[in-house]
């Protein structure tokens, strides 16, 4: 056979050797061979080779990952805000003075715009949706609803809603001794009940905003309720700080998609040695959203800006995923 | 032979299959074969037996422990007031008002008593050893601490200060699939550094008091600030709180050895299922220290009557254990 036709089979052989991991099963195969790909198989086999100059010892392999528009839909709503749209109308009919209060009639009327113009609105249906409970009660009110409720455009499950490529991700970091976390503005409690299924990601791997909580004898048996206001917020800043507090280490793979994750990615990419600093950036109308930096849902503005500025890897979810959500 | 002589060896056969592990390693070897080391035992080949009325899955197996009196020593202070007190020492020379302030000068002065008389006088000796810095920073001196300070009645370590049969126990249980956390109301900061080594418990298991933490930008480089003033403080009612907000599970087994772990046993005892409950009481004088109802550190006062109410299993460090320190 002519020489280039040979160099092209060994070349396409080690890139099958390169992209199939021991079992043999293909590496992230939702993602395209374009650079974010090879960025992350590079990291990887970087850090895990023993020996090497990268090598990062497994139980400092600590990956974190935004969770609304990182690992799943986050539009044309924060799913978390639907539930709690949901939640108003299921408790609607006990509460008869909500046709004639702020923020309720709008939302029953379904005029989400003026529900949510104003702050203090947006608190009051936090509260009533999410606090004044057990915390068994909301786990159980979660759970409930999660499999249950459908997104709006698609008429998936929420939980259907999760981005293919990403799951794909998490598994290849853990085959690869990772161990990989939730770190997300979102209520640690809504994600809980369903991030273990869905992500392989087990409950005391999850952060998340938590809200003030307290114990209580309730007929002799311990109870902890959900009170009014929050006593964690997990985003901007508050990434990094609950990362420290929760965690306890500093991650050297790090994966958002908004300006609320950008401190986070700030923290990772300060420590010593190999890091990884991800961004979905949602470029894709026709499979998914197209959004960035005028969105009210994940801006992604600011955090752009420092990983164009600093070689963090972005992905454009159109050119580098051949699919978006699971089939 | 005999027939009871026979009977007699098959017993000694059967009593040593059940105290040896997979590896024929004896199990918990420090246990004298008391109570305490039956129920330990009992409970976890219950909660482990496939297809058994008590299986509990590996994920679940979520096993917490207090640190200062459960799985070391906290007499005759605890470790991390030793700790602020010997920063004070060591910071003094920069500090020569402190020569003529309180609670500076009498700890200066080597009167103890009346530099913790005055909570205050406390909460600024905490200030000033453990704030003010960046968490970084902490984490360095800490770990220099403990790295070579010694116990004033044994001149030993204080990371060999633990509890041979806890050892034996966290390890028993991880050998059996449970995720072994400390919940402890010292200080996260001062524990992570050395808990792995100490007891196999990486940093992101370890639960303790937090401090107030700030995230800012240095020079272009992230830091994350200790602050004073306390953030969280994981003790008492506390301890459940905090499990919940952190593990998102409830634990299965749980040991303690003070009032401060009370409700943190009484949340694991509620819930459904197979659950084990157990208290270190300090009854050994001549090995370690003798002390409950009236100790200023450590007071096993209501838990104690709580743990014989409900058959909670409490430990005699005196008659339940053959070793107490590593050798």
């Amino acid at each position: 056979m002519p020489p280039r036709f040979g160099q092209s089979l060994a070349a396409v052989a080690i890139g099958a050797w390169l992209t199939t991991g021991a079992t043999g099963q293909a590496t992230l195969p939702s993602w395209n061979d374009t650079g974010p790909r090879r960025a992350i198989v590079s990291f990887v086999e970087r850090v895990v080779k023993n020996g090497g100059p990268d090598f990062v010892p497994p139980a400092e392999r600590i990956a974190v990952f935004d969770n609304d528009g990182t690992l799943w839909c986050e539009q044309p709503m924060y799913v978390q805000l639907a539930f709690a749209l949901d939640r108003v109308k299921t408790l609607s009919p006990q509460h008869p003075e909500w046709k004639t209060t702020e923020p309720f009639a709008s939302i029953l009327e379904g005029d989400l715009k003026s529900a949510l113009a104003d702050e203090k609105g947006v608190l009051q249906m936090i509260a009533v949706t999410h606090t004044g409970m057990t915390t068994d009660k909301f786990t159980k009110i979660a759970s409930d609803w999660i499999g249950s409720a459908r997104h709006p455009k698609t008429n998936r499950l929420y939980t259907e809603m999760v981005y293919q490529p990403m799951l794909e991700l998490l598994t290849y970091l853990r085959a690869n001794e990772f161990k990989t976390f939730v770190v997300s503005g979102g209520g640690v409690d809504f994600m809980r009940p369903w991030t273990e299924k869905t992500y392989g990601i087990p409950p005391e791997q999850v952060l998340g905003s938590v809200v003030k909580t307290t114990f209580e004898m309730r007929d002799g048996k311990p109870v902890l309720l959900r009170q009014p206001g929050v006593d964690v917020v997990d985003d901007k800043q508050g990434k990094p700080i609950n990362i420290y507090k929760v965690i306890g280490r500093r991650p050297i793979f790090a994966f958002g998609n908004s300006d609320g994750d950008q401190q986070m990615l700030e923290w990772t990419a300060a420590g010593s040695g190999g890091r990884f600093m991800g961004i979905v950036h949602h470029t894709d109308a026709a499979r998914e959203y197209e959004y960035d930096r005028k969105s009210s849902v994940g801006r992604l503005d600011a955090a752009l800006d420092e990983a164009t500025a600093k070689g963090w890897t972005v992905v454009s979810m159109k050119d580098d995923w051949n699919t978006v959500f699971p089939k």
